[in-house]
């Protein structure tokens, strides 16, 4: 807690403590009939006390809730944004309706088509440019695969429900919010129960269903809709669970991620590879997730599109051929040692944060720098893009390191790219369950010598000894360690004779020297085999699109200055349609020239649409300007056209026959609008009005 | 059945008839002790008898089977294509190291990248070229949507369950082996038996529960792994179930088709056309459907890509403004009459079709011919290309017509596109369950004057004559049509009173001129509203891209003439990889040059492989041409390099610097090979060996 707050908190208190006395003080004196100069003395001592306090309070109350302007500004911000959104059917919520059903959304046609230009410009930056195997697998997918991933039994949320209605809550949002409220909204509690609320928000994810449940209890926590009784916590699983075919005997689950259809495929891709290290497959799909309570708008929701790589390399050898590619990227980097002692990210040079170890190996470095150049080329803002890096209280048990590309929106930082090492975990975890080996090989140039440990039990004398105990005596020896069996080699060899305790028999025997051989042999080995270290990159691309909405809006006046209009600034690479093609006014002529352009533009590729409303051009700009067309051309004569640019309004004119190319070499990023604007006569008309 | 098959039966019949009569013949002689050449004779004969029986048998045979060479040949055919696809990853069974569920598979990165190609132009021709608005919704959709649409309550086949092990069947699959297998194998069975067999193989689409059952029954049909009785057929509902959100109150269902998503949001899509009939929507996305016993491998999955179109469109213009693009089309098609009839599909003018009325109307007609562009372009063979209408019974009963294009493949012709004019029926139902009007509007230019019947009944004359019943005749009254009111309305004013029945009270009335008034009023309108009509043609991706395989594969002896290698001809628009790049032997600066080729063709945006490997470079060009790659680039200089075809094997000549070039001009359609083979020097180096 900010040394203020804590201080701000402990005035309070006292000063309600002082107000409390001089009342009792004011009121003593006029039971005593004091002369009316002490009395009013005294009442001015106790307003001045009552001003002092509201005083701190106004403090304490912006103390606890950050700025509290800029909240009501990032509210209002996100109310324009997805209004806008949702006017211009970027997204719909689905089955509307039949009123909907929460956490699941369409994307409308400009929303489908920025989800499309992402998804291809993903392929192109990350399947095609490094080769990676791109694999489409089923949805539905058997229990066993989702068994041996540890999904049937870990992917859960802990739940609470209304004891009387039913209704179902997830646990850690209830506390969460009970202690925000409080924190916030209650002043009148103490520094102390303060500190005590902070905590439990900072160590929310660790805590048990057991922990959880007595912190509701405690805090006397209802079901916020009915005040009713809440019921104990308990795991509830994400997936949505169906049957596979008509006997109800196999159950199945819609995947929660894409990566298992990769890993189960390990063998084959291996194959296809060549058999050889390093290589990545990738996988665009739907995943689900049947939330408890969706919250947070188009950022959580049921269902979404995933696109993951699983890029397989060899644990000893984590270094990449193209890293230095990306090594001299600087951008914003968070690492736990820095979350922990309370500082903020800054600019970290990549190169430096490998050679450093703050990023465990060049292989997961050279994926955080292709994450930061994809997001950036996307449109997302460099400034509010960081990469945080995993507590060690947040990894899984198996994973190398872990670091989100976090973007920051009107909800705050918002997790929406992970980049882990999960080491050799998913593949053994399908080795064993499947019974067939997800391994690579390493062949050596020449076979390599290698000693190998023998520990050869001879049965027949322990047999003698130990009679019905022989077979676990042997089994004892025969899983000593090196060490074990050295040590006891050597003991042998100077004395004869060793103590050795059988964990199994729960006591110590003689063993003789006569009993075991231990000896060290040569043998010619060909190959090494190894399960592979995997490296995955995974997007969430639902989310990236939601923040990219929010970093390209913006809004302005109007030029007659009567209105706010709302422009999302999309690079061409991203936004719906890349270019419209207005007649200035309704006539014939106009509308063939239009037609004659339009029909360049879709033989060049280039995604468009005509508008011949009489809208005036100025209201057919903005239109257009909300849907983040990049270009408009406008038809104002028969020879010769203008192309206006969105961000700045500018205008150049060109014939009508280069009309086409002109766009599609900036929109394709050949050449820049800066380049037009220097080759092209400026064209400085009022049609806007 | 045919003539021939059925003389053939009787033949047999009257042949093993007189078989058996010879046969006592011969053995009345021998009992009689009859002289040797009269025994010899009579079994002469009995042999003749049974040589002709046999080749009446082999006749029949002949006659069931069809050809049973084009059979045998059909199915070694489809184990070479089904096994190179397998081989080289362009497919996968899914979660095959867990032994694999019956009808999912993945595709492999071939196979990815194949349907990325087919998708990818589907998108191009339909959705940009027609400036469709397209959408993306959830898979998971709630029951209520489906409830509506029907499926809920009809998406289901009849199942039959072995009575001891609880194993699933689906009934008509059996009733139809049983039927083909007799008819096939079994030459003993009459005539009129495999007529009757036959018809049931005719309308087994058509029969109920109960006939199907009553037929399992009376064939003695049993379960086909165990031989134990089977249960009475039920309906299985082909969805699959899930539960939305925790409470398990909600029940949801993986969709089974990508079209409700679309019809839900009609009144948002409608809006953001500028309220402006007709248009498109679409959608690609994955359906789901749980198969009780899915067979014919890839054909018949559980889990597949469909790619919709909705086109909405007043019910009284079904004209389409690029009608004439697609008017002169030429291509078999396979009308209701000529299926009735016995005839075979036949090459008919698509313009023509719609004139005649065999196509319904120009908008279907010129769907009909752009999916038959799409699937020719894709390289789909247009001689095992058809468009067969729907016959009456198999049509829903709302539907005006029903087109399907069946692809011939070694399964036989299959079913790949539905164009379907839906009438209102969809846009109804959801009207009708969410209680939100999704209609359009037709705006006059100025108001109509329409002519409305005014029926008002005097309630207080007929509450005099009739008291309690007033209200049934009033309802009676207001209840007559035009016709019934304008009839009553002259009979009253020639009569002054008329008989009239009304039913809720089962007996004539006399209604007098007093009792009610009838008019006809005058009424202006300034819009029509009504439900448009959709066309929907729907696109099943993987069935597509199934028949594409078949239709692309072919083999080859290798040069040597040892070997026989497969070849897919995939046009470039498909083919997984455009291009390989190959170094002819293992050296620094052959490599140097192919990496200088690799990225021209990744600036270009061609998707390549780079193949260092020391195999020979025929090997290499086998491997690559079993991919379906149509272009090699091998450097044997670093200078010039060739380029190689995959189907001609022909060789040219390019600088270094054009290779690149002139591998994008060919792969994008700019020019052809024939172009490039005009254009460039010959190269005829027998390098391939």
């Amino acid at each position: 807690m900010a040394a203020s707050e804590y201080s701000l908190r402990r005035a309070l208190v006292e000063k309600q403590s002082s107000i409390e006395s001089q009342g009792n003080a004011v009121r003593a004196l006029k039971a005593s009939n004091a002369v009316k100069a002490d009395v009013d003395e005294a009442i001015e001592k106790l307003n001045a006390l009552k001003l002092e306090k509201s005083s701190i309070e106004k403090q304490l109350q912006a103390a606890v809730s950050g700025n509290p302007d800029s909240s009501v500004n990032k509210e209002a911000f996100r109310q324009a944004v997805v209004n806008t959104l949702e006017r211009r059917l970027f997204f719909i919520p689905s089955f509307k309706i039949y009123r909907g059903v929460a956490g699941l959304y369409d994307y409308g046609p400009p929303g489908c088509a920025v989800k499309s230009n992402v998804l291809a410009f993903w392929r192109q930056h990350f399947v095609l440019e490094e080769n990676m195997l791109e694999v489409d697998c089923p949805c539905v997918t058997p229990e066993v695969v989702l068994k041996a991933s540890g999904h049937v039994d870990k992917f859960t949320d802990l739940m609470v429900k209304d004891e009387k209605t039913g209704t179902c809550y997830r646990a850690d949002h209830l506390l969460k919010d009970f202690c925000n409220e409080k924190i916030q909204k209650d002043l009148s509690i103490s520094a102390e129960k303060a500190a005590e609320l902070k905590h439990v928000l900072a160590v929310l994810d660790d805590l048990s269903a057991e922990e959880l449940g007595a912190k509701i209890k405690e805090y006397g926590i209802t079901a916020p809709d009915t005040k009713n009784p809440l019921s104990d916590p308990y795991p509830f699983n994400l997936m949505f669970q169906t049957s596979i075919g008509p006997s109800g005997l196999s159950p199945g689950y819609m995947r929660p991620e894409t990566a298992q259809g990769i890993f189960v495929n390990f063998k084959d891709l291996y194959y296809y590879n060549g058999n050889k290290l390093p290589f990545a497959a990738a996988q665009i799909g739907q995943a689900f997730r049947n939330e408890i309570s969706p919250r947070q708008g188009l950022l959580r929701v049921r269902e979404f599109t995933l696109a993951e790589i699983e890029h397989f390399v060899d644990p000893e050898d984590k270094s990449h051929p193209k890293y230095s590619e990306v090594a001299d990227l600087e951008f914003l980097m968070f690492p736990r040692e820095q979350q922990v002692s309370g500082q903020s990210a800054k600019k970290i040079c990549l190169g430096e944060a490998v050679s450093k170890g703050i990023v465990n190996n060049e292989t997961l470095g050279y994926f955080i720098g292709r994450v930061y150049l994809f997001l950036t080329h996307l449109g997302i803002d460099k400034d509010r893009l960081r990469f945080r890096q995993h507590l060690a209280n947040e990894m899984a048990h198996y994973a190398a390191d872990c670091w989100d590309a976090e973007i920051e929106s009107s909800y705050g930082w918002i997790e929406c790219v992970g980049i882990a090492d999960r080491s050799a975990y998913d593949l053994r975890a399908h080795t064993d369950k499947s019974g067939v080996p997800l391994v690579a090989h390493e062949k050596f140039s020449e076979p390599k010598e290698v000693e190998e440990l023998v520990i050869a039990p001879v049965k027949k004398e322990l047999g003698l000894s130990f009679k019905g105990n022989q077979k676990k005596v042997v089994e004892a020896l025969e899983a000593m360690n090196e060490k074990e069996a050295l040590d006891m080699k050597s003991s042998l060899e100077t004395k004869g004779e060793v103590e050795f305790y059988v964990c199994t028999l729960g006591e110590n025997v003689t063993i003789k020297k006569s009993m075991v051989s231990i000896s060290k042999e040569k043998k010619k080995e060909h190959q090494r085999t190894f399960t592979p270290s995997v490296i995955e990159p995974s997007f969430g691309i639902g989310r990236i699109i939601y923040c990219l909405y929010e970093h390209s809006f913006y809004m302005r006046s109007s030029k007659a200055g009567d209105e706010q209009q709302n422009v999302f600034r999309f690079p061409p690479l991203v936004a719906p349609i890349k270019c419209t093609v207005f007649p200035l006014v309704q006539n014939q002529q106009y509308e063939d020239v239009a037609k004659i352009i339009s029909k360049s533009l879709t033989a060049a590729g280039i995604s468009h649409k005509i508008d011949i409303t009489g809208t005036s051009i100025g209201k057919r700009y903005a239109r257009t300007d909300e849907l983040g067309v990049p270009f408009a051309i406008t038809v104002d004569s028969t020879s010769s056209v203008t192309i206006r640019e969105r961000d700045s309004k500018d205008q150049i004119r060109v014939n009508v026959e280069e009309a086409a190319s002109v766009v599609k070499s900036v929109t394709d990023g050949h050449t820049t609008w800066a380049d037009a604007w220097a080759n092209f006569p400026h064209h400085s008309g009022s049609v806007e009005d």
